[in-house]
This record gives C-alpha cells, structure tokens and sequence, in this order.
C-alpha cells in the first residue's frame, strides 16, 4: 500500500484530535499560515487539509474570522482502501472519469437528459440561421471552394468588437481570433501562456470540460474555492498567489459560473485583475454564459477592468446561439500573434459559412430581440426547475438561485453520493451531472448540476420526482 | 560575432580543402560514419556538412557508392554575413519566414496566384454539396441546435472507411475521428505520441505547414532527403534511425508529396513501415493528395503495409473536395483513445452538416465519377503549365514530372534567389511559393513551388511569361 499523500495524513491527524476531543467543537483550527509554520507544509497542503477536513463535515468556514470545528452531519467517511499515489488536487486526472460519466450516458437510452448546459433546440432560432446559411451560399457560388482566413471572417469579427462596447468592452476587430467554440479558445489561450508542468489555477467548483483541457495540456492544476454569490474567493485566491507556487494563469468565468450561476460583483472583478496583474498571473476570461444574464443590462467583463493587457477573453455561440456551429472567439492583446500562429497550425481557420450566417444575424436588431426574449424563457424555467426540485428532493437539498444561464447547482444532504445517484438515475433513464466530476479534488461528492434548458413540461416533472425518489430511498 | 555551427566549421573545413587541392575532383568524400568517427561529431550534423557541400555545388552523391568531389556549377556562394547562433536544421524555426512570405502576399495586389496548392473552385463540385447542404439542412430543423460528437458523424466515417478499403487499408470506421483539415489531424497525432523537445523527422523539402506545427510544439526537426522520383530516402533514414539520435515520429507524405509530387514505390513503402517498427519510430502518414492520381488504380498507403499498428493515418478532403468545407480525418489505431482525447480538449467534434453533406455525395458513383474528371483535368493544366515553364524559363531550369496532384516542384539555375524571385513576381502581382520555406536548413534557395490548380490561359500563360523575364533578368 503507497503512503497516503501529506495532505492526507495531517487531515488525519487532525481527525484524530477532534475524534478524541482534543479539538473540541467551536474551537477554531490553526489558520493555514499557522499551519504551514507549525508542520513545514506547503500553501497547497494546508488549503488541501482544510478542505479535507470540510469535506468530512467537521470544519465550517467563517468569512472574515476563520476555520471552526462543528459536530459533522453524519459518521466520518471511511478512508479510502487504497490512498492514491498523487495528490489529486494538483495534478489534473479528471478525464477518465469524465469519460466514464459521459460513455456511460452514451451507452443508456436517456429519456430525460438534465445534463446539458445548452437550451433545448427549439429555443435557437435555427430556421432564422439555416435561412442565412442558404441565402451566403446562394448569392456566392464558390463560398465552399475556398479556405477562410487563419482569424476568421471579419464580418463577424466586427460586430463581435461591436457587441463587447455593450459591456464596455474594447476588443480590437484584428485582435480577434474566431475558434471552434470557447473550448478551442482557452485551449489556445493556455499553449500560449504556459508550459506543460505549469501550474494553472481554476475556480472550485468548476467546468469538468476544463480540467479536461487542462489534464490534456500536461498542467497542474489548483482549485480556488468560489461561492455562488460572489464566485471566486479573492482572500483565497491571493492566499494561493503569495504562497511558493508560482501561477502562471487563471481561469476565472466570472458571469453566470459553470456550475455555480455565481456572477462576480464589479468591485470583485477589478479586484481580480489587479491581484492577476501584480502577481504577473495570466487572467484567462470565459464569458460564454454572460449574455444568458436575466437582466437587461449587460454584466461587466474581467477584460474592462484590464489596464496592462493581462487578460484574454474568450467566448462563444455554442449556448446563445447555436451549439451545433461551434462559433467561438479569443482576444488574446498581447498574446495575439502566438496564439494567431497556435490557431493556424492546431486547425487553421474555421469554416466561412457559418460564421457569415451568423453575422448576418447578429447584426440586426432581431438579435438583441431573440436574446432578451430567451432570457425570459431561461428565468421561467429555471425558477419552475428550483420550484419542483425543493418540492422532490429529500429536506436538507439546496439549490442555487442564478441569476442567468441554464445550470442549478444542488446541494445534496451529506450522505447522498452523486455518483451512485448518477447510476441510479441512468438506469431509468434520466441524466445528470454528478458533482465529483466539478473537481479534481472530490470535493463535491454529494452535489449535482442540473440543465434547465428545455421547457417545463410533465415529463421533466415526472422525471424530477423520480429522481427525488431515488435519493430518499437511499435513505 | 557568433561561433558558427559544428556542421558549417566541418563544411568549411572541406570546402577548403577543395580549393586548396586537397580533395580533388572525382575523389571520394569520406562516408558519413567515417566522418562521424574522424570529427567526433553526431550523424546529424555529418549529414548536414554533406548538404552543406552539395548545396556549394562541389557533391554529387552517386547511389550506393558515396560521395564524390565535383566540380562546382558556379562560384561557391559566399558565406553568410552572420553566422546563425542555432543549427536550424534542428529546430524549426520556419515560422516567422513563412509568415513573413504569407503576409508579404496578403498586402500585395495578387493577379495570378502560383503559390495555392488547391485545385480553382470552378474545379470542385460545390454546387452538388450546396444543394446537399440544403437539403440536409431541410431535412433536420435541429441540426445546428446541438453540437456532434467527438469523433464526428458516423456515417462519413463509415463511408471513409470504405473508401480506403479500394488501396487495400483498413480502418475501423470506430476509430476514425474527423477533423478540421489534415493540419489538426497531424497536430493530434503529434501530441499524442510527442512531448515537447522530442525529435520528429520530415521529408526534406517539405510542406511549409508542417514545419511550422512541429515549431508550435516546439519539436526538433530532422531533415531527411527526398526525391521527386522515388521520395523519402530510405538509406538516409535508415542512417538517422541507427544515430544517436532518438526519432520519435515521422512524417511521411507517401503519395505525390507536397513540394515534389513524388510517389513512393510499393517496395519503399514496405520498407519504411518496417523500419519504423524496428526503431520504435511512429510513423505519421498524411494521404491528403492520394486521390489526385493520374491512374485510375488506388495507391497503396503505408498504413496497408502497417502489421504493428505503428502507423497514424492522416488525410483531408481540402485538396479533393471542398477547401471550403475543411474536412479531414485521422486513424490513429491504437493511439485512438489519446486522439480523441486530445481531439476533445482541442476543439471538440467538427461542426455536423459540412460531413453529412459530404457524405451524401460521396456515397454516389458521382463522386468516382468527378474524381474521374478531376484527374484528367489536372494531368492536362500540369502538361501545359510544364511545358510554358521550359519555354518560358531560363536554361538550366528543371521541373518535376509528377503522376498526379497539383504541383510542380522547379529547380532555377543556382545563381537565382527564390527570395528574390519571389519578390519581384509579388510586385507584378504575381505569387509563387519560394522554396526557402520547405525546410529549415536553407537547402531549396533556387527552387519555387508551382501551383497548376487553376485551368491553363492567355492570363496564366503571361504571367509565366513575366516570371520567366524576371528570371532571365537577374542574369
């Protein structure tokens, strides 16, 4: 059997101290500098213990005061059999079991799917689209007979600067780059900033898709805590940037969080990028989910807080407009050329065709028009989702309220497994997404993202009371 | 001043002796692993100084004989100013030049373009795949409401799958994953099986593209010398191979190679999947062009000579199709997890109604049919294009005679500069592709890369008229 890693062992000891009452509850735990003084451990170890010590319920978190000890929800999970050999929380290694998550999916007939972070496709205006598609191709006849450009059509490239004035963005069109979805963006934007074996910071929870990335880009990574409200926790984060770890870059979506919905208040945002600045960390921005926002008013971008060209922004179409085009877009500043080259020699420029029907949509009045009236719909679904989820699910649930986007985050009670329930929900043919995979660290055993991109109806109602009986049959 | 490079001091070194007598015209140079032994140096650098003296024109390699002293064409060139600090024949380092070559024709007014290496759109049956487009558009309302898997559309894959079977290749249409162009399929098969700093051989001259991937992933490039007639050189690989030097991959373009059109014989083919068996070498194979061949007979690939499973197939349809439509596929055998992986982080799965509309083509005898057609056409535009070049160009030109494809590979007489060349034919609105760019050791300075995509005419025939004056100009 491997020696347990050392976060492993010091949460332990702890354990043991509070199991046999040398720590009692309310007391409050050595705080992480303390820590790393008193046992010689790294900034990441100590976070790593604590959330460890979370984890297992006996540590409640007081903003501004400090970590207390609390009498845990249930007994204390059994330390695994077999302790890993790596440190999880550092080293990306989520992609298998995304895959096994995601291949288990593709092996069931899903009836009811609560895993998408799309809209259902009834909700895209894809005749309004296709109708584009066909009039760029009729009134130019060799359209497919040539390759685009490296950046991408210019059209597009316009009036996405265009659009980013809104948030008081400024996004030079020849500064743009158009890639196949955000995910080729931030892919794009970490070869360009970083080396493998670089160490890349992420909010915690966030997007299994990147820690993906990441894991396949060779990076380690570290996980900042968030919080639904507010989003990325800054006391943490520059914790973590004064600690010995040098942070090449961080990934941060601050509006309408994947899964969290959190949207980072303004003074947040700017606090951010000077933090990002001084610390000579990259700030990579993913604001695919931003124009998802319930409110009228556009939310502010890291990037307009930006005044040293430290943050590249990237985004997409694939939730506003239409996944199946896998339209997306990176402004890079001071990194455009390397990762203009990137972009030419990872899959040259993408194909015209769509991204002309989509300019060409875009630039009327009915875009702004669609999308106030699918955030609307999305408002509508989302509360009836939340509505009916406290209604099913066991008491001790809780749901996020966002206020934008597609996704609820829930909060089961401490004894559920998100991957049991996963499995169990799969065989009858409903699907989520369970909470382990938001995290390289376990953090979220017993949380479950769930979409709430198509419209209410009695089957999705039947489907969330089945699941509510799922979980209260595993008591 | 910098030291020159090991491999340019040895090169002076006999160059002197030449001069001076020592090695006399019709002697032979000593043998690389003589050189190796004599001068402590590595295989790479003795292959370089044997460039080095066959591009001052004093070399003629004679086939398994050696190489013997000539006498020069000209007077030997003189030495550079400035010595390079790297040898760039090592590490890629083409980039810069290649976009400095790109960008140069993008600000310039370009009447007649030599340098695409596309076939001219009237060529490509667009208005087929615009109408089934059209009708696959019509035929599914949802279609560009949800994002396609991974690997792409099945049915394309399947279809591939069958198509290869025509050059005896199998490909389990399972493991087949579509891609934007062969670029991305080459780039995920390189970051599948290389990490940074690796060592990945090419044909040499090769397709600038490649070259400038293997820099974006910071691979050290070997050179190994090709022919127009029977292209990779095995005895040359053969040597690399048993050098100190570990080669992880190499990338072939067995089947009318881009510079030089040539098609490897069947028993080379073998050969080379033999030997990249043995020395533990993936061989990377790009078929992009294959299907531009004059006969009706399919090539061979090297991945139907593949018993080991050593082989990663690459191809495209941008050449044969549809430029537009970026298309292109990969076999990665039993590197297919990684690929699609990698595949998955990089750009996720390739938008879905360019493949079906694909699809729907070639599944028709149409698609023989135009292929057909294609063929013919091109044997026609190359001959004519070949025969204005030998009117048209200095004496002393040479032009390569290809089977297939698009291309025409020309050898100037040794006192021109591509560079030149190119240079004055851009401000005459003129564009070439010079053939400094197809390596990074500087060894194709007199050659141009032609372009014969576009149907023979009065416009065509007068540009190779001027550049022909351009050449007879300079002397």
């Amino acid at each position: 059997m491997n020696t347990p890693p050392l976060y492993r062992q010091l949460a332990n000891h702890y354990l043991d101290a509070i199991r046999s009452g040398t720590l009692k509850t309310g007391e409050r735990l050595p705080s992480i500098r303390l820590m790393m003084e008193k046992h010689a451990v790294s900034l990441s170890t100590a976070v790593q213990v604590c959330r460890e010590l979370e984890d297992y319920g006996v540590l409640e978190a007081r903003p501004r005061s400090g970590n207390y000890i609390r009498q845990p929800d249930s007994a204390p999970k059994p330390a695994p059999a077999l302790a890993p050999a790596l440190d999880t929380s550092l080293y990306a290694g989520i992609h298998e079991q995304v895959c096994a998550v995601l291949k288990a999916s593709q092996h069931s007939t899903i009836k009811v799917n609560f895993a998408s972070a799309y809209c259902a496709p009834e909700l895209y205006p894809l005749k309004t689209l296709q109708d584009n598609m066909i009039k760029t191709m009729r009134s130019d006849a060799y359209l497919l007979g040539a390759a685009g450009s490296t950046c991408g059509n210019g059209a597009l490239r316009n009036i996405l600067a265009r659009r980013a004035l809104a948030s008081k963005t400024h996004l030079a069109p020849e500064r743009i780059v158009i890639t196949n979805g955000a995910t080729e963006a931030i892919n794009l934007a970490l070869r360009a900033v970083t080396r493998p074996g670089d160490t890349v910071a992420v909010e915690s929870p966030t997007f299994y898709g990147l820690l993906q990335i990441l894991e396949s880009l060779n990076l380690r990574v570290l996980e900042v805590p968030a919080s639904a409200h507010t989003g990325l926790n800054l006391a943490a984060l520059q914790l973590l940037l004064q600690g010995p770890e040098r942070i090449k870059a961080l990934i941060v979506v601050p509006n309408l969080q994947n899964p969290l919905g959190s949207i980072m208040p303004d003074a947040n945002k700017a606090r951010l990028v000077k933090l990002c600045a001084e610390h000579n960390t990259v700030l990579i921005e993913d604001d695919t989910y931003g124009d998802l926002v319930d409110s009228e008013q556009p939310l502010s971008t890291l990037k307009h807080w930006d005044r040293t060209d430290n943050v590249i922004y990237c985004a997409s179409l694939n939730k506003t407009l239409a996944p199946g085009m896998r339209l997306g877009w990176i402004s890079a500043g001071k990194w455009h050329d390397r990762v203009e080259m990137l972009k030419h020699t990872q899959s040259r420029g993408c194909e015209v065709l769509s991204q002309l029907a989509v300019s060409e949509f875009m630039r009327t009045p009915s875009y702004e028009r669609y999308l106030r009236r699918l955030r609307k719909t999305l408002t509508v679904q989302r509360e009836q989702m939340s509505t009916a989820i406290s209604r099913y699910f066991p008491i001790g649930t809780s749901v996020t309220h966002p206020q934008g986007g597609t996704l609820l985050w829930v909060e089961l009670p401490r004894r559920h497994s998100s991957m049991v329930f996963f499995q169990e929900a799969l065989k009858v043919g409903i699907q989520i997404s369970p909470g382990d995979i938001f995290s390289n660290a376990n953090r979220f055993d017993h949380f479950v993202r769930i979409g709430c991109g198509a419209p209410y109806s009695p089957r999705i109602d039947e489907a969330l009371q089945t699941l509510g009986r799922i979980l209260k049959n595993q008591g």
